[in-house]
């Protein structure tokens, strides 16, 4: 595999976005393929059997782009598809739920961890699994969030209306007395500041992209194929969906360092 | 085609449901395959290309079960897919859009109409088509309102932040002066008193789905492939989904005045 070639990275909608940009940020040598499924978002309340076929086509679809390894910005792909997706290519992939569950690790002091995300992220278990292989001793307090999703997408970022719903999903993790709260959907950064100030000073919000962008770094050293220091990715980078081409470019642009030129839709079916 | 075969009636997911049970209300001699699209939902912020290709798939899959006729019981489809997918069958179909704009025209004693649905749905501008076709003097408000599906979905029918929403929505509407309101998506006769009681008595809130199982009798009248009066369908209807089918299930028992002892999970990208 040549160490030229992009890195192919998706999600079911915009939300990776916040992970493509750690990318970018982190290694701005790496070319990267974008894909995100808007014909058939979201993810977070379907099942492991969909989201695992979905997840099949869209890496037959980022192997006809010639990626050399495939990054799966969306933690309810990961969750769910990952393991069994490892299995069936000989690419390297890499997911955010593993170097979200390290860095929340490496954080916790009090061994009491909240993680936050979709139905099917909580419902998978995880973050739990990957949290107490690393320290048994470790507590995870896991909570859904199902309305953040659509919050973010309406606009209501900063509204009294998600104050009052992030109030509810949080509330719990007072009594659990967490110093460490993973946010483990991609969207969930963009409530960042508002998810703070709920939670207070004292608790850490662990973004996963940032991670996962250094163990993208470490895999692609490891296998010999990153691309060559100096190079500029910039201007190079590729994003496709499978509908609403310029509602999704006009979100990019709003959330991304760099300027997105242009985005192609592709029939994902057809894969 | 034969009297005794069933009605094929669809949607993105559950919200058909509310058209469903109008039809076994006023219809109970026929019996339904209903289809739920829950592994691509929803529609409602989605493309017309998009919503079309899901359309053709589930038409062909309703055809293998041959239906003598097809409901779209969905406001986006209906909006979106019904005039070019007439071209291309031979079954007769309706939609819930014509019906629901037909009963507001009825309606209506100051000529102001307001309508609210998915963004799809008013974007494709087809109620106020449809109404000022009939009556060209009728003035037409229409506001799309995103959130409301994720709200009932996650339960929060009776709920201030539902109304604290419903109520940005609807606000624009007093200023307009209306006397009558689509619920144009079929979700939200699920949130009717709600929206009942923030538009006052003297607006008269229309379902599409009531009429729509009367213009669905009057077509299986005019071709000739009514079920026997008589026949009891009670039992005989099918459910399938493409994602999902217990959590489908339960919510179809909450709402239905049936038991639906049965779902079925599809690949309806095969079709």
């Amino acid at each position: 595999m040549s160490s030229d070639a992009p890195i192919g990275v998706f999600d079911s909608g915009v939300g990776g976005l916040t992970v493509a940009r750690e990318i970018m940020r982190q290694l701005p040598e790496e070319r990267m393929v974008y894909f995100g499924d808007t014909a058939r978002l979201p993810y977070g309340s379907k099942s492991r059997d969909t989201i695992t076929r979905f997840v099949r086509q869209i890496i037959a679809f980022l192997k006809t782009r010639q990626v050399k390894a495939i990054v799966f910005a969306c933690n309810t792909a990961s969750a769910y598809a990952l393991d069994t997706i490892e299995k069936e290519i000989d690419l390297p992939i890499i997911g955010v739920v593993r170097p979200g569950a390290r860095t929340a690790v490496k954080a916790t002091k009090n061994k009491k961890i909240g993680v936050i995300a979709t139905d099917a992220t909580i419902n998978s278990g995880l973050y739990t699994e990957f949290i107490q292989a690393i320290d048994p001793e470790i507590q995870v307090y896991s909570k859904a969030c199902p309305l953040f999703v659509p919050l973010v997408e309406e606009g209501l970022t900063h509204d009294f209306v998600t104050e009052e719903i992030a109030r509810r999903y949080l509330s719990r993790f007072k009594e659990d007395e967490i110093d460490t709260l993973i946010l483990g959907c991609t969207h969930y950064p963009l409530l960042r500041s508002l998810i703070g100030r709920l939670m207070g000073n004292e608790v850490r919000l662990v973004n996963p992209a940032y991670e996962t962008a250094i163990a993208l770094r470490e895999m692609l050293a490891d296998k010999g194929i990153a691309a060559w220091p100096g190079t500029i990715a910039e201007g190079h980078h590729e994003f496709f969906v499978s509908d609403g081409a310029e509602k999704f470019r006009v979100f990019a642009n709003s959330i991304m360092p760099q300027t997105i030129p242009e985005t192609k839709v592709i029939n994902i079916e057809k894969f």
